[in-house]
This record gives C-alpha cells, structure tokens and sequence, in this order.
C-alpha cells in the first residue's frame, strides 16, 4: 500500500515556513534553500509543491490572503452594521503584531509587483476580493439607507484606499495604530449612520 | 589649472539615470554596472558620488523627492485655496505617466524599506516632509474658517493615507486615473468649505 500523503497539511506547513521567512527576510531574500533549512524538507520535496520562485512568493501571498479571508468569516456578526463594519476593518490593518507581520508580506509584494507582472496579477486578485467586499457593504449601507455618500461604490474605494495608504504609513512606522485607527473610525462614522435602536430590532 | 568639474551637474546627471534604470528593472535590479553602462562613466567616477548599493537607492528617491517639490513650489497660487489645494494634491498622484514613474519608485522603495532600516529612513524623511505640508494647509483651513472635520490633523492624515493607498491602487492597474481622481475631488469638497467670492476678495 502507497504511503498516504495529507498535501494540504503539507502545503499548509510550506505555506507557514515560507511566511516566518518572508517575514524575516523581506520577499526578495527567501531562497529555495532557507526554506530547506527550515522545514527540514530536501529540495526535491520542496519543489514538488513550489517549482519556481514565483510560485513561493504567489503561495506566501495566498496564505496571507486566506489567513485574512479565515479571520473575516469568522467575525461574529452582531446586527450592529457599522460596528460589524469596523470590526471587520480592523483585521485589515496592521494593529498588533500578527497584522502587522500579514501587512509587512503584502507591501513587499506590492512593490515588487511593479516590476513583476505576474505577482501584480496576484495582487490583483487580493485587491478585487476585498474591493468586492466592501461593495457588497456600501451597497448594503445605502438600501439600509445609511450611507451619507452620494456613491456608494466611490464611498467603498474610498474606504480601501484610506486602509491601504494607512498600511503603508503604520508599516514604514510614520503613524501610530491609535492614530491610524481613529483616522478610519472618524471617517467610517462620518459615511455610515448607525441603526437606531428601533431599526435594529 | 585643475579641470573643473560641476558636481551639482554630474549628479543631475547619475539621478537621471538611476531613475531611468529604477523604472525600466525595479528598485533592486540596479547595478553599478548598469549605471555605468547607461551614463557611459567609469565605475570608479560612479562611486565617487554612490559608494554602495543603498547610496544609489537613496540618491534615486531624494531625486523624486525634489521633482516632486519644485513642480509643487512652481504651482500658481490663485487665492482660490481649495483650488489650489487640488491642483497640489494632483502632483502627488499618478495620474500621467511621468508621475506614474515617480510613483513607482516611490512604491519599490516603500516595499524594499519593509526589509531594510536605512531606505525606511529615507522614506520617513518623504512622508515627514508631505505630511508637515498637509498638516500646514489644514492648519490654515482651520483658520479661515473652511474645514468641516473636528480635527485638521486628523483630516490631514486621512487624505495622505488616502492619496498613497490610491498610488498603490492606481500602480496596480486596479482603478482609472479618473476613478482615483473623482475620489479624492469628492472627499476633498466635503472636507473644505470653498471661499465666496466676498472671502476672496
């Protein structure tokens, strides 16, 4: 009988390596090599799963974005639609230390990807997926008749890119996150009128 | 008598071709052996004024850095503040392609500046000197009586956060230069009160 191999626990614990290194090394020092080293893995085995560098670094950005997808699925939802909101805004910026490890894989890639046209189709992959997201939501707030906006898909694009511009400057450590939070939250009050205790129930 | 050499001019100069370089491989394709080739000086000439690596990268986003300022300090200043604010926050954008390129660097730099202190300084020093721009303009808005935020600090770091996450989105080919506009035109006319015609006079 053939030895039975779980690939996507595999991949899983690739996918973990490959992290803690881009996280150490930026995404232009992680190496066929370091990534031997550290799971303990030959090179063969290793590039079974991974036969090229792009393939790393396009594995590395989908585990971020599905660690992020994980954590938003699992928000609890709470019928408060503006307080959901900005729970869910939350595991999108880099405020602690794991957040901060996600934002710091998705700005190298994000510089890379100018030079790069198939790690920008990746990036824009992760972009459209959050972006469709947030439509979802504006576009949700204006038939709730909460949106303080004339466009709802502007106010949402609006949104991603203050999150996005937030990222960079609480990565390059120019702001602080209680900073960076009340910049969102300031502005998400302003666009989005909370549910009265009548129409929440 | 020594020959005379104009180092201001030789630097214009190696920056025009770093930054030509940067655009065409990506921040870390550059060599000393291209700029040499590209330039036609020796290498010896070259490392005369970038001795290493992080001298070239840094030189290439100061050179940014002062485009950007002299387009800004060359602006008409027509007594319509919220005008002119626009037509500042319009140099800042990539918006066409000379700009583009501008962001581009600026975008490589930021994601390299993850993995390394001495670039995320130089970076500290880009968004230090927008940023104390931003807070002055809103600053003055505040005193005229035009902004419609509580907080001018507050404001003025949410519409620089949302300026480099549209960079980010604009590189990506994620949105139109229009889109990315129409963002910032619309929450910039919530935010500042435009002068009547009796304030301007």
């Amino acid at each position: 009988m053939p030895r039975i191999v779980d690939h996507d626990q595999r991949r899983r614990e690739l996918a973990e390596t490959v992290w803690a290194l881009v996280r150490e090394h930026g995404v232009a020092g992680v190496s066929l090599r370091q990534i031997s080293e550290r799971s303990g893995w030959s090179s063969g085995a290793i590039r079974h799963y991974l036969p090229h560098r792009e393939a790393i670094l396009m594995f590395a950005a989908q585990h971020i974005a599905q660690r992020i997808e994980g954590r938003m699925l699992g928000l609890k939802q709470t019928g408060d639609v503006l307080g959901d909101f900005l729970n869910l805004l939350r595991e999108v910026l880099p405020l602690d230390s794991e957040r901060r490890a996600e934002s710091q894989v998705w700005l190298a890639f994000v510089g890379l990807s100018i030079s790069d046209p198939g790690l920008a189709d990746t990036q824009g992959v992760a972009y459209r997926a959050l972006s469709e997201v947030f439509q979802g939501i504006f576009e949700e707030f204006t038939k709730l008749g909460l949106l303080n906006h004339p466009a709802p898909e502007n106010a949402a694009r609006e949104i991603q890119a203050l999150i996005d511009g937030l990222n960079v400057h609480l990565l390059l450590n120019q702001i602080t996150p209680d900073a960076a939070w009340a910049t969102v939250e300031t502005r998400v009050r302003q666009l989005i009128r909370p549910l009265t205790d009548q129409e929440m129930t």
